[in-house]
């Protein structure tokens, strides 16, 4: 651990203080239990990788708050998984990647992936069209994140991009089946499929878990990306080029952090894992 | 303002440290822009009176998060209005009310009020058939606190409590009317009306705003109330008790506090108060 890198939330990370040495820990963080969808993509991707989560269960969700708070909240992330001795880090939150990235790219010495990237990249070579929808929480979409990366990428593409600030409670909720998911899910794409667009990017790592009812009400002619799976893509590419190497223990080193009462999350970690997730830490910054 | 009360979230509150003169001026705090509902009544009962409100938006919501993490955050709200030379101290939401009260009470030395005891003390006034149904978010109804309280004021009374975590995203959304409110609403009450409950105590600041919604599914047998109003009235009670002298400003003081961005919450403020607030302070614990 490198105790050089504590920091308080409001003290900036000091670029180049330390840099980690390649231990081989991937260090992941979101808001809250989302972020586990891009672990699991990352754990299935780099099977023998030590893998760090951090969960910021006491602040979640980032989706509905400003700018400057999300980008204190991921400075906090970031400097915990620093102690840690990460040598990279997954910006897992959509909202973090979207305000928070630039931020942590200047600070830290480590490489830093986000999740927008990614899925903007999986989405300009999905859309047949030109035409495509970002779905997220209300900061990921209102921050412009996906909509600029996609134009840069490929500026003929249209972006039709639509906040949609309850998949996260259904999902919590577990209520992700049936006609109020239906009905919610319908509401919020309406203005989107009217659009015609080809392609749906989940801008939120919660989002994977309404996927059934997502593909049904978009239909079988939208290709939907997911970006966990893209994110996952994007890391291994990262590490090869980072000549990172990683470790080859038979058995993966995964540990699990959290902000709030580690019980809460132990319990909402099926839903995303598929199992359960004992001996959770509790950390605070 | 009293220096000697400054504290952060890590240090108690200690006991007597300083009795605040009785200048009239009353805190309210809640997780965020709910707890407006209670300020509003209490504004509305003593429109004289010199009011801070306190929404800690930054880490919103409570009713999701553990009790050791809500009893951090509400002595960390506490703390800034004590700074601001507060003679009573509202707590307006539930959750902080179900887990921090009796903390509170025991750290500081002004008069604390919750927002449980007035609501359980209206339910038992209003319930008929001796079955009241109790809703709010999980920390709320988990805690056992309404359950608890009306008890111990009238132990023939049975209670049948929900947790319904939908309603707090459907009010902040503004989603307050049509079908999917209503096809939440029915899903979580309908096991509450079949215990043919004749009272319901909206347990969560948010609820007053689902209303409408609420009456029409429960329909007119069912008496619904308004936790707000009753601790606006409890709160009169308790100053009076008290022997609390009020300003008698022609025009009342009222000040915003809110510790994520001051422009959000002014956005919301309008949907909860019929006005628009402004001239809103960034504070932080």
């Amino acid at each position: 651990m490198d105790t050089q890198l504590r920091l308080d939330d409001r003290t900036p990370i000091r670029r180049g203080l330390a840099m980690n040495n390649k231990t081989g820990t991937i260090g992941v963080f979101d808001s809250g239990v989302g972020g586990l969808t891009v672990f699991h993509r990352i754990a299935e991707r780099l099977p023998g990788a030590a893998i760090i989560y951090l969960g910021d269960t006491a602040r979640v969700p980032y989706g509905t708050k400003s700018a400057e708070t999300v980008v204190r909240y991921a400075r906090g992330c970031a400097g915990i998984l620093l102690d840690r001795g990460i040598s990279a880090l997954v910006v897992a939150c959509n909202t973090a990647s979207a305000y928070a990235l630039d931020t942590l790219r200047q600070e830290i010495a480590v490489p830093v992936l986000g999740v927008i990237e990614p899925g903007a990249q999986r989405a300009v070579q999905a859309t047949r069209n030109g035409k495509v929808g970002v779905i997220g929480t209300a900061g990921t979409i209102h921050s412009g994140a996906y909509q600029k990366t996609i134009r840069e990428l490929a500026p003929a593409i249209r972006v039709f991009a639509k906040p949609c600030p309850f998949f996260v409670p259904l999902v919590e909720e577990g209520w992700t089946d049936g006609d109020v998911p239906r009905r919610v899910v319908r509401t919020y794409l309406e203005e989107l499929l009217d659009e015609n667009i080809d392609t749906l990017v989940l801008g939120c790592t919660h989002y994977p878990l309404l996927k059934p009812v997502i593909s049904e009400v978009a239909g079988a002619d939208v290709a939907l990306v997911d970006s966990a799976e893209a994110t996952a893509h994007a890391l291994v590419d990262l590490l090869h080029h980072e000549s990172w190497e990683r470790g080859t223990a038979s058995k993966p080193c995964h540990r699990f952090l959290v902000t709030d009462a580690p019980e809460n999350f132990a319990r909402v970690s099926r839903r995303f894992l598929g199992y359960d997730v004992t001996d959770v830490e509790w950390v605070d910054f």
